[in-house]
Order: structure tokens, then sequence, then C-alpha cells
């Protein structure tokens, strides 16, 4: 009796330690990819991954790396069987990979993205979607100037905040399992509006990075000697933007193409601002540059207070 | 006679290790005022350091945390018998004090600077300084965001650079003096004509600095919502850029001030190339998107190649 009851605790056990998703295929394996896989598996979340990329390099790392357990360039035989389908590459492509994964979904499968805009996503990929899947669209808001599945780890989301987009079809239960997902692999959880997500990382990230490509190619614009300089003196703020400006181009190129409005939006504020502060150095108003560089340090404590920093 | 020649060595030995100078006095000791005596400290140059700062907590924390071994608020006092003076305080007040220690200085005395900009200062301290002390001005390309005595540290200048500025007059040996005492707090170091040196500066420094704080600027205008979640939002670009954004808006004021020409034709470069930008992203033009992101990554390299990553 005693033996019996010990199975029937060990069964239960077994069936508690599952993974949340048997099988995940991941569309794209870069840097967002390949450490979403290594938090999942950190986490316990997920039994085989599959890992889809275009390059053969790109495959053998993820392999190599033990990032995924098997590797396809073909989207279709990717998702075959897949409980969880994460859509992980510049957001440009989406809408073609949606169309050449829907009639090879599961049924009941979930499908989601980490694309750094919402709307245009959700605008490419619902419509080939079937009705037996569900979408969740995501944004995990962290990442390095890396890229590749080699620069992926396990801790990257640990404390940042991923934003999920559900459509109003999607359903609570699969966005509340995706939800469930990001914070077992350490991340804060928000809801948006796809359109209102967009706005907000036009300001915190998509302005931020135009500037600082901008700015290094002023700076790259340069004559050899000055140019040659700049690189060795960077160390005084210049080099911040080269980080910033060393994430990869096609990714940026796509957030740029798909963000349009918003982005043109804040960054018609910021020229405007730009051209007020040049107005205050001609002058000479040692006042005014003050009070706005006091001011930057209030939005920095915030950032600190928030544990952001 | 192999005791007396013991000595003899003993001697020789307690000779070599005499600090490169008796008495140091900083005029001003914040973060790189701080970051300096502790160097020299570490590398054994120094003898005894005097702090002069106006604030009576400032001078307590340079004596609490052993960064001065004197503290005065009065630079006339702090300068007298110093071999060595470091004016360490925002550029703007820096002919004043020049005129304020002139007539207390040492005979023989080299007087220096590490304001990040280099003809204002040269402008403003070379007149009131008497012909028997060698004025070697100079700026160290290294900093935090923190300010305060209480952020300095001995390790702030390993691997950086200090440029150099010395004027024509200037005595070679007080200038290559100062330049060994730099290379023993850990930095290399170049000569530069303070003009020059002011443009490569408005490029890698004060430009980047004055985008940082619009662009914070222009997120602290924005509505209470929208302003919480851009904080809580920052990880993805923004904080790099309100990191720069908080450093001490006094000094920053001074530069902008001080180098109000190099700056506004760097500025005019840089709104040109953002209005091309402008202009690219509305057409969506994805192929010059792309090459301008690419380019980011090249200059990238070239800081990481020059170790200044």
């Amino acid at each position: 009796m005693a033996k019996a009851k010990t199975k029937t605790k060990s069964k239960a056990k077994t069936k508690a330690i599952a993974p949340m998703f048997g099988r995940v295929a991941f569309i794209g394996i870069g840097l967002i990819g390949a450490s979403m896989a290594l938090a999942m598996r950190r986490a316990g979340l997920v039994g085989t991954v599959v890992a889809c990329a275009r390059k053969p390099k790109t495959r053998q790392t993820a392999l190599d790396l033990g990032i995924a357990n098997e590797v396809t360039k073909d989207y279709a035989k990717a998702v075959v069987g897949a409980d969880l389908v994460v859509i992980a590459t510049p957001v440009g492509t989406n809408g073609a990979i949606a169309k050449a994964i829907a009639a090879h979904l599961k049924p009941g499968a979930i499908v989601t993205d980490v694309g750094s805009v919402k709307q245009a996503v959700v605008d490419a990929v619902a419509p080939h979607l079937p009705k037996n899947v569900h979408f969740v669209p995501g944004h995990p808001i962290a990442g390095t100037e890396h890229s590749g599945p080699e620069a992926g780890f396990a801790e990257l989301f640990d404390n940042r905040w991923t934003i999920l987009t559900p459509l109003p079809r999607t359903s609570a239960k699969a966005t509340a399992k995706v939800a469930d997902m990001w914070r077992k692999m350490g991340a804060n959880v928000a809801n948006m509006q796809p359109e209102h997500h967009d706005m907000v990382l036009a300001i915190t990230s998509h302005l931020p990075h135009l500037i600082a490509y901008t700015i290094v190619g002023t700076a790259s614009d340069l004559s050899g000697d000055l140019k040659q300089e700049v690189i060795k003196y960077s160390a005084s703020g210049f080099r911040d933007f080269t980080r910033i400006a060393a994430s990869d181009p096609t990714m940026w190129r796509d957030i740029f193409l798909n963000n349009r409005e918003a982005v043109l939006e804040i960054l018609q504020r910021f020229t405007e601002d730009l051209t007020a502060m040049q107005r205050i150095i001609r002058k000479g108003d040692g006042p005014a540059l003050e009070d706005t560089f006091t001011r930057g340090r209030a939005i920095r404590r915030g950032i600190i207070e928030a544990k952001q920093a």
C-alpha cells in the first residue's frame, strides 16, 4: 500500500516536470532565438528544439553549441509537430514565413514572434495563420550589439520586459501560457496594444538607434586623419553610440521600414528640440543649458529606480 | 665594507622612490581630480595631496576616503608650496582660478588642468600665470556618468588617452614630466594643438552628449503615462543615452559655452545627415538604410581594434 502510494506520487512528479512545450521550432536562430532556446532549457520548458536557418554555418553553430536538437533550412519542415513556433527573423520576412508555415502547423499550436515592431507583424502574419492555431505576438526588450546564435545566452531576458500584443481573437489561455513561459525564462511581462507598443519603442529604441547610426555615419564621412582620431579618442561618449550602431543592419532596416510613422513622428519632435539646443548654444545661454542637462539626471534616476539601468 | 656598500645601495633606492611631486594641489576634487589623486598614489608619484573644494561635504569626503591629506576652500592657500597644481573644475571657472592662484604659485611649479575644452582654457588661464611656472594644459579622455570624489577610482585612466596641448612657450621638460606622470598613472599620452583637440572632442564627446541630453529631454516632455513607459522599457537603447545624459550638468554647460564653434559646426553636419535619414525612411528606401547601418559596424570594429571599446 505504502509502495503503491509512492508510485502514484512518483508518477505525479514526472507529470509535473514534463516540459511546457514538447517541441519548439525557432524560425531564425540569431541572438534572440538562441537566447530564448537557452533560457527555455534553463527553465526546463522545452523537450526538443528545432532551429530553422538559411545559412549552413548558422545551423551548424546552433547544433554545436547545444542550442538546437535538430536543424533544417525548410520553414515548413521545421514547424511540423511543434507545440510552439517562434518567428525570430528580421520583421520584413515574417509575412512570407507565416505563409510558408501556415499549412504545416499543428492544430492548437501557439505561434509567437520577437519582432521590435508589432502592428506591421500582426498585419503581415495574422491573415496567413489558420484558425486552429493561436497567434501571440511578442517582443522581448533585451539584446546586445552582437548577432548570431553564438551571441546567445540564457540570462539575456532576466529582469527585462517582454511585451505581448495579443489580437482580440487570440485565446486568453494561449496568451497566459506565453506570458508564463517568459516569466519562467526570467522576464517580466506586460500586455499592450500593437500600435502603442510601436510608439513606445519608437522613442526608447528606434530613435536612439537611428541617431546612433547617423552620428557614426557623420563620423565616418570625416577625412582620413580626423576619422582615425575619432576612433582613437572614442572613449568620451562616441563609443557608446558605436556600440548601439553595431547592431544587425538587416534587422534594423526592417524595423525602420515597418515602423515609419511612429519613428518619423518622434524624430520630428527630437529635431525640433535639437534645433532649440543649437539656438541655445549659439546664444551662449548658460542657464538654459544647465536646465536641460539637469533634467537628464532625473530621467536617469527613474531608470535606476525601475531597475532597468 | 660590504656593509657600507649596502648602505649606499639603500640610499640610492630611497632616492629613486622619492615621489615625482612632493606636493600636489587639486583645485576641484570631483570624479577626475579624485581619480587622479588615487592613480598618482597608486604609482607612488605624490607625497602630499591638497584638495581645494567649495563644499564642506566634498572636502570631508576627500579626507575620509584618503584621497587628500589636507583640504581647504581657499584657492591661494591650496597652491602654496605645491610642485604641481591640477585645475579640475568646470572649465568656465578656470580663468578666475588662475587669477586667484597666480601670486601664490611656487616658482618652477607646473600647472595643468583636465578640461574637456582646450583653446578656451588656454586663453583664460595662460595670461594670468607668472613666467616662472610651467603651464601644461591636459585632458584625460576618461570618465563615468558619476560625479564627486566618492566616484573616483585609481583605474579610471588605465589604457585611456590623455591629450596634452602645450603652448609654444611651455618648456619641453615640463611637458615631458606631465606626460611621464600620466603614463605612470596608466594612460597613453598624445600631444595636440588646442584647436584641433576641440574639433576632435566636439565629434567624439560634445556632440554625443548634446544628442543624449536632447533625446532624454524629448522623452521627458512626453505625457505622464508615456514617460513612465519610456523609463520602464528603456533597456532597448534609450538607457544608454540616459547614462550619458546623467553626467555633471555644470561641467557640460561650461563645455558647450566654451567650444561653441566646433560644436555648432559638427552639429550642422549631423543635422544634415539626420535630415537625409528622415527622407530615406519616409521614402522607405531599404538598401540606403542597410548601407548606412552596415557602415556603423565598420567604425565599431575600428574602435575594438584600437582597444578603446
